[in-house]
């Protein structure tokens, strides 16, 4: 049905197989920093009008593969996908974030939630199917959803928060509410990346990008325990390729060990993580060592060619050397941001950052090209 | 010259002397919450209004106090008075947060920057030694500065920010520039610190409220390198009483063994941290043995009384028992929020929080009254 991948680079390394370079791709890579990307959204309409027509997610997910030698591309959608087809209605203003019609903050809310049918997604698997094909065995795709405790921050905020103040009130005063929605969002979820494995998508990530806000002592209870749900129903192979599962808590640094027993293959990490302890804690030996993915500060790309060379090496460097033992699995580094790249990013940045990405991690392995 | 001291506690848990019960106080505890606050703040006209007036600083410093039993009093003021009395023109916009006039963001602004002439801060000097009398020796007073980096956040983006690109592209692409700020603000800082103690505050809290939103590799070499450079001035005791100095890193969970090398008596910590790990890493034993200070999520506040009383009780638990030896020092623990009060707390739900400290503190020891 798909084409034979070329490009096998990423999906060894999320298996902690070895691979002559650091696969390198980036959170949001396809979007605002670049000006083909504004011109296929000015013809869209909108981001909503974007995300649901085949042929525009499909070209768009392209787009940065054409500047640079990326080595996976990621499904061009957003996480709240989900909570629309829950019936929240979604919807982006000009210059704003998302924000939801119908935000969930009462029992009544809550009892109303129901794991979508997954046909009001179709426009997603349709595109994940559309883009599989037009990458044509280049590298490969990530579909990717948002975490169950995400997709409740805004499901009960409405939109972006600096303190989630609504939803952590749900949290602490009605745990029974928080904890039936969290259950329906994992179901959701689960079903929604399986579609998406249907599709074409040849591995998954789970965005916890509001993980990070949480007390220690509610992580576990609130965030871990319904990623590991998901998990726990997600597809490991589609046509006898195993599916890499990636799970990425901002701010989840803390919570490493933790997460280092999750059942995926891959864990990303932000900035603020140190790779080399990383790698020691939950990346190194064992039978549910991980391969890691990170976690270069998005705003090292505003600095200077030289300067983001030095960066990105030195991010490779705290990782150091992937395993080089063709036969056997080890520990793999996969480069990334720490988070999505900035709308103001300038294009030609990026590709120094790729280049250097790949010429450094072959130095790192003593095989300079 | 002032009142001898009444209630010890807090100064003693700072040096890791026993206390009968865990002292507590909440960032932010004079502010917005309050009704009576509003009233003041009303009458000032202004955010910097109330700032500048020593009585009305003082009325607002007290007004926790009046209504619990906390065990400390914060000086009732802003982070950014420094950076505006370098002449950046710092501004409250009604319902908005603090922006400058003047950002700094080439050479020309950074070799500008100079340490204030302290006669420019004498408005804070004197609110602090008014609220000392004021206090009566009924709590100690507990004065405070931003951290040089997050002064450095402030002055650089001009108001808050949600991505820190202006300031980390200054960061990364002119290291000498931040380096030469850094200098200038810790410098400022220190003398700051100095006059507040020199003016009758008990303890002083560095606030690096943007340290976490620092790369691992960055965090050491632009924030803490500085705040280290502000400890080394500062002075050690006052007519023969030790100042304890507290430094509080939001989001520096992952860099606490780091903090724990600080010559500092207490480490502030936020809701992310697991206190039993902190404490075994960094509160337990040593020559840089930390007081901790924390860490209770604000957002609990917004639960029933004895959801409050609850997660009031786990807070404490998970330090532990502090050490109860009278003729040692060891393990303490000052009870706090993880971050600042939020404005939308129902007063009556701080005295349930507060009451909870001292009992369930006190049940801990043993000593149940």
């Amino acid at each position: 049905m798909f084409a034979p991948l070329q490009n096998d680079t990423f999906l060894r390394a999320c298996l902690r197989q070895s691979t002559p370079h650091t696969p390198v791709w980036l959170m949001r890579q396809a979007g605002r920093y670049l000006p083909e990307y504004k011109a296929t959204r000015a013809k869209a309409g909108s981001f909503m009008g974007l995300a649901t027509n085949t042929d525009y997610a499909t070209e768009v997910t392209l787009q940065p593969l054409e500047r640079y030698p990326l080595d996976a591309a990621i499904l061009f959608s957003d996480i709240l996908t989900v909570p629309d087809a829950m019936g929240l209605g979604l919807s982006f203003a000009l210059g704003e974030g998302p924000r939801f019609a119908h935000p969930v903050r009462d029992e009544a809310a809550v009892t109303a939630l129901r794991v979508p049918d997954m046909n009001q997604l179709r426009y997603v698997f349709d595109a994940v199917t559309s883009i599989r094909r037009a990458l044509n065995g280049r590298v490969p795709l990530i579909g990717f959803s948002g975490s169950p405790w995400t997709l409740a921050c805004y499901m009960v905020e409405g939109a972006g928060s600096d303190d989630y103040r609504l939803v952590k009130t749900m949290l602490y005063q009605r745990p029974d509410l928080m904890h039936a929605m969290l259950a329906v969002n994992a179901d959701a979820v689960a079903a929604y990346l399986n579609a998406q494995i249907e599709a074409g998508a040849q591995a998954v990530m789970i965005f916890d990008s509001w993980g990070g806000v949480l007390a220690d002592a509610a992580f576990e209870t609130f965030s871990l325990a319904y990623t590991r749900r998901v998990l726990a129903q997600l597809k490991r192979s589609e046509d006898g390729v195993i599916i890499p599962r990636l799970v990425f808590t901002k701010g989840g640094g803390l919570w490493l060990e933790a997460m280092g027993q999750l059942d995926c293959e891959v864990l990303g990490l932000d900035w603020t993580v140190n790779l080399a302890k990383a790698r020691a804690l939950v990346g190194e030996n064992g039978a549910h060592a991980k391969a890691l993915q990170g976690n270069l500060d998005p705003n090292i790309l505003f600095a200077q060619a030289h300067q983001i060379e030095a960066e990105t090496a030195r991010v490779l460097d705290s990782f150091g050397r992937p395993h080089q033992d063709s036969t056997a699995s080890g520990p793999t580094h996969i480069f990334n941001l720490g988070h999505g790249i900035s709308q103001h990013t300038p294009p030609e940045h990026v590709a120094v950052l790729v280049n250097a990405v790949h010429t450094h991690s072959r130095k790192l392995r003593g095989q300079v090209n």
